[in-house]
């Protein structure tokens, strides 16, 4: 396993300058839709001008079938450049080829698996530079379950579904941090995910909490989350909770939290992170 | 099958006079323990007084098994007076014997099954009526799962669980109305109903919506609750709602709803029902 020596250099002035419009963002719940109308992919399809797409299944030990259905699935919707990125190690993270990959794509997919995988194979290597030069540049991030919760500030990486959550619960990891401020959870309603996210926001009420049901997404672009696809996404804004026993309790005691916000948005649905308010086209 | 002739006579003013100071409520969200410290069932027993306890089996088509793991249960805690009550028709409602059985007991326990079987058999005759004088003289009304919804104004009766509201899934019928102004859910965090209580206010964010998950209970003594057991009990107050879907979607489009206030709440936790604010006794 090659060391890690090469690390790539933060983003010239001139990169810094064609920042002004970074590229979209694209967070889906897992089990999107691939052989039907494909709302979500045909978004991210739409997205890339015609560019190449890297399709990134660093999050299973087992990528081939993700790549295939992928291929099949995007070709369908007329995107033929399509390559895949995996990596047996972090090592090959520093792998110029792989970089280079990324540096004339014109956006990458994340598929899904483990979001933990992601983080610590790509997290702070040469190769998740790349990934924010894309974004930087216009290109387009996307990603479905394990590469949905990747690309906010901090993932859930554990936490049981179908109870209350304990306080000794959770468990949080630093993400690739391409949406800062979120935490973002995946498969929501259908693994009944509520009460980990509301575990999770209450360790720290900054950070917004947002569930993606499955075949449902957020496109992120600037600072406005928009909903597609056809579940619900659920937002739990703890800023204003008035008390909390995270701090307190046993480990193993019911986590209380009072005065949370919450929000369920369909598709059409707003939401802007900045001033954390819920909008409709329509309004 | 006897047809329906006696009605029971409104509350004398005699009655009405002791309604000052009427018995605890307890809503239990099923599963609660039998056989081990019994929480539940003992802040049952200690309410009786040393009443009698008649345990009301009606919710459930097969309900020998139910009386008989209670009987033993209370059995266990000291309440030794237990006797059933089970009606195979809704005609039986109007029995005297009946009637009486209630008339002279400390209190009252509806076990689990479908809480339209409670409120189609019971809902409307003497011995609905004999259940609120009961409550009014002091008496305990208690119920687990089945036995806990139809003691709110509103019941959920179906309501799919596991995936985001659909604003045509939620179904609700008029339950006892011991506690005004509820709605009701049970098996709460184990079932992933949060959805479907979210459906069910939405449409009137008059009624509040209450979850317990399971081996979990509020007891209301006048309106201020208190939490017992060994989950949560999830609030979800529609009251300040920004915007909602409801009404103009179509029935498989996914709720939309904004600005709802949630609590979580532990053992302890208290929640006065017409302030609609959370409290703990710390506080």
């Amino acid at each position: 396993m090659p060391t890690r020596v090469i690390r790539s250099a933060p983003l010239s002035t001139k990169e810094q300058a064609m920042t002004d419009k970074p590229g979209p963002l694209i967070a889906i719940g897992g089990h999107e839709d691939k052989d039907g109308k494909r709302v979500i992919l045909k978004a991210v399809a739409e997205r890339l001008n015609g560019g190449r797409l890297v399709v990134a299944t660093v999050a299973s030990q087992n990528p081939e079938p993700y790549f295939e259905a992928y291929q099949a699935a995007f070709a369908a919707l007329g995107v033929r450049d399509v390559i895949e990125l995996y990596l047996d190690n972090r090592g090959q993270a520093d792998d110029e080829a792989m970089r280079a990959t990324i540096a004339d794509a014109g956006g990458i997919f994340f598929t899904g698996g483990d979001q933990l995988r992601i983080a610590s194979q790509i997290g702070d290597t040469p190769l998740e530079t790349e990934i924010h030069r894309l974004h930087a540049r216009g290109g387009v991030i996307a990603g479905t379950s394990a590469g949905a919760s990747m690309q906010s500030e901090v993932m859930l990486v554990y936490g049981s579904g179908r109870e209350t959550d304990r306080i000794g619960d959770v468990r949080m990891a630093p993400g690739l941090n391409l949406i800062s401020g979120v935490i973002i959870d995946q498969h929501f309603a259908e693994r009944g995910r509520i009460g980990r996210l509301l575990g999770a926001v209450a360790h720290n009420p900054r950070l917004l909490g947002i569930g993606l049901d499955e075949d449902t997404a957020i496109v992120v672009e600037g600072r406005l989350c928009t909903v597609i696809g056809s579940g619900g996404v659920t937002i739990v804004d703890a800023g204003h909770v008035s008390r909390s026993n995270i701090a307190e309790a046993r480990r193993d005691s019911v986590l209380s939290i009072h005065d949370v916000v919450m929000h369920v948005l369909g598709a059409g649905d707003r939401f802007d992170l900045e001033s954390r308010r819920p909008g409709h086209p329509a309004e």
